[in-house]
């Protein structure tokens, strides 16, 4: 195997929910280890419970650091945490502990990103509120990586669909506190990092769409001057630094635009704004990234899928999409620093 | 003709948009005939424009007041306000001249209503913008409808496709104020008028979810305590009184569950996040009530379509579904009063 291929951290997700067994039916299928060195972070009994539940099985080979690492060879590497014992972790049932493992699990595979041993990280669903019950207060894993990275300025979630990228200003807060949030600086942040992202993803020049805050795009001014006053002269601003970006756009028919091709990108203003269209949109067959931090990560956009844990039927599809896309940031990175 | 079908007053829309062309296209194809004593509104001039941009006609006469109506011929009556000169105002061009004349022609129309000759109100569709303009200074029509019916109280447009009814406790105002406006008496008034119209229009128990105001329904108040302290109380409370509704529940997720069939209205907290889900649902399809008020008006969803404006292309479909959801309402409250 080629030794320029990005090496990308996979965890199986939160063991009570399908997160092992479509990281299992991913691996025993073996197209993503073409695109990635993968190495795997977590317990081996639920790579095991995984490939029971998929019904499959793959070599892997557990290895005690990075450097034993041997990409040649067809078994995936594999750092044992020895940290998840699923058998105390039943299946399909939301669990604070299970959720406290994910976090120190997803932490263990950034502390091997900070030391610059691997250039991405893939996870399998997790579920939020267990992971903030187990002890990892915060709003959401973004959240948490940003604060594992020591990272303190804007990033945000993308939901990656069809090579669309939606993506929000602002996010996992109330919409007044949203409301609050929402200023030249964010806009402008939010607009330049879909713009970096999207480069990063092959696109010359991404045609982005900025969508308004209020009814209309304000109306004129009759509904809210935030358009007149904030959002326009700051997308202008951001077109005259070469940015592709134009709006506000009203929010109801802007989406409607773009899953017609005409944008590769929405910029919402708050979570809702998009989600509702992204989710409407089938977004969760998608991936969702968190860009802006130094390491890359993806995940599928869908959950732990409590209903269906255990049967076999899950399907990997999206945590296929994810591992090609974090090969892909990685590697198109790698490329843009060696130029520079 | 049957005389106890209802009396709609039928305005033709803005004669700059596609209004005039698809009220003809209607009437001339008859169906609404059949469901509705109909009396066209307005100026005979902009009839005989819809019919020669439909190249269609039907037979129409002139009245001086509805007690000269005879609805057992098959002419429609008009009341001629000869107020509107087309050939002063181009085809395909917002107009505030236009926008204008079409308040004066549906305060003209909501004058019949008031004297309690007309059940009902449908209107092609016009152009907030030149209404405004034009010196009706009202956020939407809406709002003017309410103000020249002496309306004081809660009303909301809602949005019917496939007998769903999506509706919400704010509209057009700044999302800031919307903000403000939600509270329990708002929420209360939504969620019954929703029931109130349904069962008008023929549901028995309407299944009626209610959205929550903050991502994840405030994440059991990790994001935002609206729908602790405030949403939830006010559901089950109006849920005690009889009314088949539930949630607060996620709005990013609640539209998809409600288009699968689960539920018969979504009540929104405010316009984008009802108008994103209803627009990418193909809503423009459908049909807009005015409900709330003393006089029922519906509408198509759509607007006045400037990019065909003339070419005889524009389809009636949406503004029959309005004109017999007019009918049906009026009718349906004509029995109901009798009952009681």
């Amino acid at each position: 195997m080629s030794t320029t291929l990005p090496i990308i951290a996979l965890v199986a997700g939160d063991c009570t929910g399908i997160g092992p067994e479509i990281t299992a039916k991913m691996l025993a299928d073996g197209a993503v280890q073409k695109a990635a060195r993968i190495v795997l972070v977590g317990d081996v009994r639920v790579i095991e419970l995984g490939m029971k539940q998929a019904g499959v099985s793959f070599p892997y080979v557990k290895i005690a650091s990075l450097a034993d690492a041997d990409w040649s060879a067809a078994a995936v590497p594999l750092i044992d945490l020895g940290n998840t014992d699923p058998a105390q972790l039943p299946p399909g049932i939301a669990s604070s502990l299970s959720g406290k493992l994910i976090g120190d699990t997803l932490a263990a595979a950034i502390e091997l990103a900070k030391a610059g041993k691997v250039d991405g990280i893939t996870f399998a669903p997790l579920n939020k509120r267990a992971m903030f019950d187990g002890g990892w207060k915060f709003a959401d894993e973004h959240k948490m990586f940003a604060h594992l990275l020591g990272h303190t300025s804007y990033f945000s979630e993308m939901n990656v669909l069809d090579n669309q990228w939606m993506s929000r200003v602002t996010g996992h807060s109330s919409l007044r506190e949203a409301l609050d949030q929402i200023n030249e600086e964010s806009i402008t942040d939010a607009i330049t990092l879909v713009d970096t992202m999207l480069r990063r993803a092959g696109f010359a020049s991404p045609r982005i769409a900025v969508a308004a805050l209020n009814p209309h795009a304000g109306e004129n001014g009759l509904f809210g001057r935030d358009e007149i006053e904030l959002i326009r002269p700051t997308v202008d601003k951001v077109k005259a630094s070469g940015i592709n970006a134009s709006g506000p756009f009203p929010a109801d028919t802007i989406y409607v635009r773009a899953f017609a091709g005409e944008f590769d990108s929405v910029v919402a203003m708050y979570h809702d704004q998009g989600q509702i269209a992204t989710k409407l949109k089938g977004f969760n067959r998608g991936v969702t990234v968190t860009a802006g931090l130094k390491t890359v990560f993806t995940t599928p956009s869908h959950g732990t899928a409590f209903d269906i844990v255990g049967q076999g039927v899950a399907r990997p599809g999206a945590l296929v999409s994810a591992l090609m896309l974090a090969a892909k940031l990685a590697e198109e990175r790698s490329r843009q620093a060696a130029l520079a």
